[in-house]
């Protein structure tokens, strides 16, 4: 009985029925039957096209996504994703972020957190052959990555020769296709409104991935640009951008089983990954991962509630915290599930495909054992890596460590600098020298450091890396004392926790950097080699990898077109178009969540305390049925949040959701708890994504903060 | 619109409409049309007969509810009631209450837990003259609470000079009328069968109140008479008892708005306490009462798991959370409910109502505002009572307070002791000063103690009582060193920790007592007039109360019968019916809890560790779908637990779930967290009972235990 369980999944790997898949527009025609019969008014073909309606008006913020929702650069997006931005404008005076915030007219609005922008995708161009096509087949895995490497930087230098343009090569298919994709960015990017926190975020932490949910999860920006009409830098003279196409918002009535979609830039996801990779992801990194969130959360936790040092850690907190969560539910998902016997069942089918043709065999022979292979040896220096990536949480020797980095890249030319150090990231990068000075205490990042150094100390011979052996002393296993000494030495001697000096840094040549007797920067000096051979290694081993995985996923893709199935890509933060429909579910026996949550669910948490401290005035709101033109005639409420079965992941935060005419009908939010393994495994049973209603939005703004303005702004659709 | 609906509800608080009330046997006649209406097939007035099928297979183990469900006395109930005999009987190496216990013959049945007992309900008989008739309108109220208990000691004197009865006279509407019950007292009862504690318990303390549930509470025991068909002490002669009925057990179908009805001997409900009573115990009584048991289980904890003294304590754990839970359950519940504006509302009502005529205004004219002035008055030393009562949990006080309590009374006729020092009361209370040893451990008791004189010495003056103050020095506050000292000699010069000790001093006289140099005696002696004290005041106000609640009630239920609706007595450990349907809940916007879990539901929960580890088998059975003929044909399953709108409470554990033609179809053993409030208020749309299903129970003795014997004695329907 099980056999045949697991059989009939297999095959449910690839054949995306149902609602499964995150597509690149341009594949919407060839799903164009489905979309259809689960009830898309509009053409499918026109959702291919990024420049009208309505994937016009689906923008990127980098990380979220959001629309424009009026002809004057109106702009949508989650709270959670403009959070940011309203704490940045907020004081003690001028609460926002606890309050709200509301600008009545265009000239109260205020600049969005810098670094802030609004990205249209303007173009996405195939270019698979100008990346790969001259790749010699015999290529080594450094040559091969370095061309790839080549490649890319050529096609974004071109690409950005047009100013305020932003342009990036993504891979598809994990390197079996490239696109260029290219996207207006917008720079003067301003507040428009934001709900009370006790609205935006209430359940805050606690009601993360939960449902029932009763989340105001909206926000509001305004693009500007120049009085040209193009990107410029804030300047009280420009002027609101004027998008080629808007959202018009939806208050109409929406129900359980009706058409949705969303569109929007998922950030990843692994569904293709193979079964060696599941089991170790599931069986060695997350269980090893969320115990090194915890610990440095305790660490963060050791410090007083509302001292200084702790609100310089909130955000840190709040990183480990929603990752180790995230990791433990998929722990938790993935023992009761049959992922991995799926996995090596259709490896084996895969496999045997193959063997079944000369043809095939000529083509994809080798690449089930070949990415096989290669990602046994990823896995050898597995745990070396982790603590390696961990170790950017501790600030001073990460920042010390890219700045060291920095001034050896600008000794090449621009073009050949590593992504990430070139002249087009040192707006970025200034940002984030910046952002340590609110994000570092000295105190608590030597904590991280000596916790991280242990947790390596711990680590098998096989696993260590000798110059760190060799400046911490721990080729003897740990001892901490001198450890202690060490890093106490470090962070006494350095200047890096000041930001006019990283700045200074920043701009200063390698050799001023190295004869200076900052301790963090001579550390970071004495690692420099290690980390760039380490570095060389994984290039080498990435370019293995784009050799082969594209040929495993080119062997996927046949085997399931064979059955008719069209292949998603896994989610590259690409705009991308889910698809499904309003729908509850059984999380687990005995119990079901329905689809709609409603305003009275508000009252039934409210319990007067953060986060679930409702404002007084929802409340009376609530509690004298003011519904106005927002109730939904079923529910008897305005419905707050719903429950939907499309495909999304973490940077589809702030996504529009669309009915089958392309209005707006809401923002995607966040996922359920049994969502959490859909990174690496739709479960149709079980997926589903959340989004506020935009009812609800409009009700709160209508009844609750007066945002008329913004309303007579909006095509809003009874 | 809030005075509307608080009107409306006013009015549904003795409409008793839908499925509320714990009506007794007599009644049903009087409900028979809602009760057709609902479904029931049986005659109405075959269920007032507890002479006959199937009320006379309803039987009471003392604080929990049973059933006959075969002619050779074979009963069944919770296993979490019969959880003592089986505890009693596990050994290291018999470990019965972990693996579970099954007799594969009557030979192989044991002894239950001593002082198990089965009492059979052979008659209840109206005898409210005979206890109040005769009482002066002015008696006081010392005077009429000593009648009343004199009246009722006469009675059960006189209905227990037949052999092996044991008789009670209780109250019904709060004194307005008294029944004397007759039960037959079985006392020869041995386990027969016990599922393992990770089916019977599973999802223990964790799933205690919740849904979605999956546990097994079921257990058989068997009734034992002498030849003579007469009870009698246990003996290896002894036979099955016969009983006249006996429940068949039902496998059919069992389908959501199917009638249900429970019969069974529910503990105490307060659904017609006044609006003051309500207001005093929801926002002082419950929050005060919550802390002292968190306080006390905090002491506990700090004994490491697993030692000797927390072994000793853990019932006493579990007592305390148990209620801990629950009151911070209700008042949470209080907190967003209108219950004390419907009490208000109807107390406004009630009195227009009775003024409106000058016969109801002679009938029950004071009655109101008396009630309401006696409420008063009890709450003035509520705080001192309440410490008091919680003093019980330090047992070597508390003990010695009885054992000096008995020596007074052993020197008055048996006819005139207080009832519990009778010589009927005897064994129980022997059983009472052996239990003491397993559950006793000085240092944690002292703990106790003193934890519980702090909270008194906090009180304000007017709650404090002299010779407490004095004994410990507390009448200028709390000296920590010094009643520690006083506690310290206490415990250090006293031997009522040792067993063979209380038994002795259970059968001493007074004199011999007081002259002993035991501290803990001692220290009950200089108690005991003050005691005596507060207990006379407390009987004279309980004697007022009797006058006047009593014509409280009257009132009410003449106020609702004018609205042509019965009223049931508030719960009193007597023999009631409840009837209502099988059906889910919503218990919070955007969750629904459908009604049947299934055997899917354990898998999901199961983690290999306590209390979610059920045994392997079970989960060998279920991945192989081996349903039998137990499969629900909706669930394509074995239903496991099902939810019911019946109105239950504690008491009416292990009480058997009749289908409309009186059948066997489950064991109430639990209600959820919305019903908690139950005990005052009973809330049509939020009340759900657990039960464990029939075909969960023989599905599991088939499959898992292997008990073909029980299948085969008992009567099952297909």
């Amino acid at each position: 009985m099980k056999k045949l369980i697991i059989a009939a999944c297999a095959l449910l790997v690839f054949t995306a029925q149902a609602d499964e898949g995150m597509w690149q527009p341009h594949q919407l025609p060839h799903i164009a039957p489905q979309l259809k019969a689960k009830g898309l008014e509009l053409a499918p073909a026109s959702l291919s096209s990024l420049d009208q309606f309505p994937m016009n008006a689906v923008i990127s913020l980098g990380g979220c996504t959001a629309s424009f929702v009026s002809p004057k650069g109106l702009v949508v997006t989650n709270h959670h994703c403009a959070y940011g931005s309203i704490q940045f404008n907020s004081t003690p005076e001028h609460n926002y972020l606890q309050d709200g915030f509301l600008a009545k007219s265009f000239a109260d609005e205020l600049p969005a957190e810098p670094g802030s922008r609004v990205y249209v995708t303007e173009s996405v161009t195939q270019v698979t052959d100008k990346v790969v096509g001259s790749i010699a087949e015999n290529a080594s895995g450094t040559e091969r990555y370095q061309q790839i490497e080549d490649h890319r930087k050529a096609l974004v230098a071109e690409c950005e020769k047009a100013e305020s343009y932003r342009c990036s090569v993504q891979s598809f298919h994990h390197g079996l296709e490239y696109y260029l994709v290219k996207k207006l960015e917008i720079r003067d990017v301003r507040l428009v409104h934001a709900p009370a926190l006790s609205v935006g975020k209430f359940g805050g932490s606690i009601d993360n991935w939960m449902w029932p949910r009763h989340t105001g999860d909206y926000s509001f920006y305004r693009a500007y640009v120049g009085k040209d009409g193009k990107p410029a830098d804030f300047s009280q003279d420009n002027v609101p951008y004027e998008p080629v196409s808007y959202l018009k918002v939806s208050a109409k009535d929406l129900d359980e089983g009706d058409f949705v979609m969303v569109a929007g830039y998922p950030g990843r996801t692994n569904r293709y990954r193979t079964a060696g990779e599941v089991k170790h992801s599931f069986t060695q990194f997350y269980p090893a991962a969320k115990t090194i969130r915890e610990d440095l959360m305790a660490i963060i936790e050791a410090e007083p509630e509302g001292s200084e040092k702790r609100i310089r850690y909130e955000s840190t907190w709040a990183r480990l915290d929603n990752y180790a969560q995230n990791y433990q539910s998929m722990i938790d998902i993935y023992s009761k599930s049959d992922l991995l016997e799926r996995k090596q069942t259709l490896e084996s089918e895969l496999t045997a495909w193959i063997s079944q043709s000369e043809k095939r065999q000529a083509s994809y022979g080798k690449a089930v054992d070949a990415l096989n292979q290669l990602v046994k040896e990823e896995q050898l220096t597995a745990q070396r890596d982790m603590v390696l990536a961990y170790l950017s949480y501790a600030s001073a020797p990460s920042m010390a460590k890219s700045l060291i980095r920095l001034a050896y890249e600008k000794q090449k030319p621009d073009a050949k600098r590593e992504p990430g150090y070139q002249e087009r990231d040192m707006t970025q990068y200034e940002q984030r020298l910046k952002r340590m000075t609110r994000r570092y205490a000295p105190s608590v990042d030597k904590q991280f450091l000596a916790y991280l150094l242990k947790v390596y100390a711990q680590m098998p011979a096989s696993q260590h890396v000798k110059a760190l052996d060799d400046f911490f002393g721990l080729s003897n296993g740990w001892n901490e004392y001198s450890v202690m000494e060490k890093l106490d030495a470090l962070y006494a001697n350095t200047q890096i926790g000041e930001e006019a000096t990283r700045l200074k840094w920043m701009k200063a040549d390698l050799g001023s950097l190295v004869i200076k007797q900052d301790a963090m920067l001579q550390f970071a000096v004495t690692m420099h080699d290690t980390y760039m051979t380490i570095e060389n290694e994984d290039k080498a081993h990435a370019g293995e990898l784009q050799k082969w995985r594209p040929r495993y996923m080119a062997a996927l893709i046949a085997y399931a077109k064979e059955q008719d199935q069209p292949i998603y890509a896994d989610a590259n933060s690409s705009l991308r178009i889910s698809y499904g429909e309003v729908k509850g579910v059984e999380p687990r026996d005995g119990m079901f969540y329905t689809p709609f949550t409603k305003l009275e669910g508000i009252v039934e948490k409210e319990t007067g305390v953060w986060p679930f401290n409702a404002p007084k005035a929802q409340l009376q709101l609530i509690a004298g049925k003011q519904h106005g033109p927002f109730v939904d005639a079923q529910l008897k409420s305005v419905p707050v949040n719903y429950l939907t079965t499309v495909d999304t992941t973490g940077g589809n935060s702030g996504s529009p959701t669309l009915n089958s005419k392309g209005e707006l009908i809401g923002l995607l939010f966040d996922g359920t708890t049994d969502s959490i393994i859909g990174d690496w495994d739709f479960d149709e049973q079980r997926n589903r994504s959340i989004h506020v209603d935009t009812r609800y939005m409009l009700w709160a703004m209508k009844y609750l903060d007066g945002a008329e303005n913004l309303l007579e702004e909006m095509e809003i659709l009874y």
